[in-house]
């Protein structure tokens, strides 16, 4: 159950982060950096197995055959990290993209000088698992598919289930990029077979940025010795020498994990990843309804709004400029994020992080007075904006 | 000007570490960490524009053709990106080492599949500017030499001048590890030619891990587009980013950034390099004649000791245990290193960090006090580490 007076506002001076990561964090997760740590010591040790342990317990029963390797460095490093170590050098990902970060999965096989077949949606219609047991029953070499569970460039929550079940009936492997979903939705090996997924420190668990981790089949891991071409992002390394001494195999960041500890302790507190899904899919719920009655338009249907990040239309009113609205949010305490459509304007909002629906209700109230501030009389989008929306309903 | 005031304890309970990274930051330092950044927004932009001129301003006059370029991850990934990027595809790159880091960067090449040559001195040996200069007559083959400034496995101070000057007579270009050297001992183009350096953010700056940074020349990065085979570890692609957007490419470590800022300030306001060099050297000083007194002897002639580490000999006295004396340490409020040595066995003390003299005397009678736990009485190293020591006096 999530205590709702726990949610503290930032100090003084200190805007909310409506932002999918960096996101508002706990004081008492930055507090918890508030000390030096040995990274060879026994302490620090312990530290790294609880949050081994810790984050392999959220994949639920099913999670007995999978191990956690933590790894420095940001989330798309940790992508790349899944991508070169666990795919053999002459295999073949299917990349189901449907917006940034699977267009960056693609560009990241491209860097490795990995074969590999796109599946393009564009901007955000969702890749279903028809077409993906359509392109493998047509394609025997591809050996795995690569899939963005949350597409935080849109906000759509693509549908994994009905793809992991496309992958396994061809008898091939899955690969998740759930860094904007993993800890607020749920990811259960006993539901959705997969091989690996990642996410990392500053996304649904609220920890600070600074790693991520990937949680694989201990096989996998256990048979991907020489695959990588980079030694830092060599997971099958990373994971065999954290297994025999207990150690990241390069200096950690400490203070980051010690943050995300507190993090991983907090967010068994609030209830797990189900109590966690609760909050966020509340905080939607509130922005969504509010950021309608004022006029807004969300890109997607509800059908397929996560409760991560949504994106909304600018408004077709020429009085409305998003820096200006960014600035004017901002003014009040709210830093909202610019949106990465190719053929609209948009803007997204976050509903992760140290937030409740309290806060969700002053965004509204902040964003009504951005647009009186501005002069937006009407926040409706223009007519490209709908008949775009209609495409993706169709 | 060491203000020697400024060097306050940590925290009841917490240990000193005498380490060389992570290492004992000042409080000032890790409360930056208490907010929370967007990484977007213009506030952290104007930090990293500031973090970016901090950095490069250390070089010195010379450093006019330089830029920095900050990447997420430990040292050895900045390491990595410099290799992988900045030398071509069809490269070939002459690898000096003498101990645990340069080692590991001709792993890195070998992962990377880039040509290259081992000269290797052993666990200590210098390599000299007269032995380059052969190799590289020798070889024409080769485009480019990596170096470790400071050998932190063994404390050695490598002689980078004179190999400098070696591989610019040759026509070759020289990259540098000055992972724990950087900010505590000058590298100015003005006087050592090089193509670029990395080191990074828990080092000699004292700030918290979670990010490295690498100082190239303008040309070489501009001219390092298609090297890297990884899009993480890009460095070309990082610094078109950042100076195109005044961002980091992928979510930066923004708590990492933060306390790296306040580090940077503090490291000014000490005098700079210089300033942050004599602290350590006093603190080297006072620790090597302390533990002589002791009976310790170190592995390094001092002509050779760095003022960053320093390896001593483990007692002959069967009285004595590392395991112990490193136990008997922290509960007295040191965290020491292990050695790395492969033929005797030793320890390290780091120098550097949030400690002064006074600190140093404190290790002293605290190793002192351990030998007497442990009824060492004769803390002199066997015969064979001495014979050991004359090898590289010879
Ligand atoms: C789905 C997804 N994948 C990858 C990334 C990349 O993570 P990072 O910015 O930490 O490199 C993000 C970041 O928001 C993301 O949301
Ligand atoms: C000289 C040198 N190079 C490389 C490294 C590797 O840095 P990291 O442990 O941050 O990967 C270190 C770490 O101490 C070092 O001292």
């Amino acid at each position: 159950m999530t205590d709702r007076a726990k949610i503290m506002p930032p100090a003084q001076g200190e805007p909310w982060l409506l932002t999918p990561g960096p996101l508002t964090t706990s004081l008492a997760v930055k507090q918890a950096m508030l000390r030096d740590w040995g990274s060879w010591d026994s302490d620090f040790r312990a530290m790294t197995a609880e949050l081994r342990s810790r984050l392999l317990s959220m994949l639920g029963a099913g999670g007995a055959d999978y191990d956690c390797v933590p790894v420095q460095g940001s989330g798309t490093y940790v992508v790349e990290a899944m991508l070169g170590s666990l795919v053999p050098r002459d295999g073949k990902t299917l990349v189901l993209a449907n917006g940034a970060y699977g267009q960056r999965t693609r560009r990241t096989l491209d860097c490795l000088g990995r074969a590999h077949l796109l599946l393009d949606k564009g901007d955000y219609l969702p890749p279903r698992g028809a077409e993906v047991a359509a392109i493998l029953a047509g394609d025997p070499d591809i050996t795995h598919v690569a899939v963005v569970h949350c597409e935080t460039s849109s906000g759509i929550l693509n549908p994994i289930g009905e793809i992991a079940e496309a992958v396994e009936a061809a008898g091939r492997r899955l690969l998740i990029d759930s860094m904007s979903a993993f800890g607020a939705l749920p990811v259960e090996p006993a539901h959705v077979r997969f091989d690996a997924l990642v996410s990392s420190a500053n996304k649904c668990i609220e920890g600070v940025p600074g790693f991520g981790f990937v949680l694989a089949r201990r096989d996998v891991l256990d048979g991907a010795r020489g695959n990588s071409q980079s030694l830092s992002l060599d997971l099958h390394d990373q994971w065999a020498h954290m297994e025999t001494t207990g150690q990241w195999r390069f200096t950690p960041p400490t203070h980051t994990v010690a943050a995300f500890l507190q993090a991983l302790r907090a967010h068994e507190a609030e209830g797990g990843v189900a109590g966690r899904g609760a909050r966020y899919a509340r905080n939607r719920d509130v922005l969504v309804a509010g950021m309608r009655q004022l006029g807004f338009e969300t890109l997607l249907d509800d059908r397929w709004l996560s409760p991560i990040i949504v994106t909304f239309f600018c408004p077709d009113d020429p009085a409305f400029a998003f820096d200006r609205f960014y600035d004017l949010m901002k003014a009040k305490g709210f830093i909202i994020y610019p949106g990465k459509l190719t053929v609209v304007d948009s803007f997204r909002i976050g509903c992760i992080g140290q937030m409740d629906e309290g806060v969700m209700t002053q965004v509204i109230a902040a964003a009504g007075d951005a647009l009186r501030d501005m002069g937006v009389t009407d926040a409706r989008p223009p007519a490209a904006a709908l008949i775009e929306r209609a495409r993706l309903a169709a």
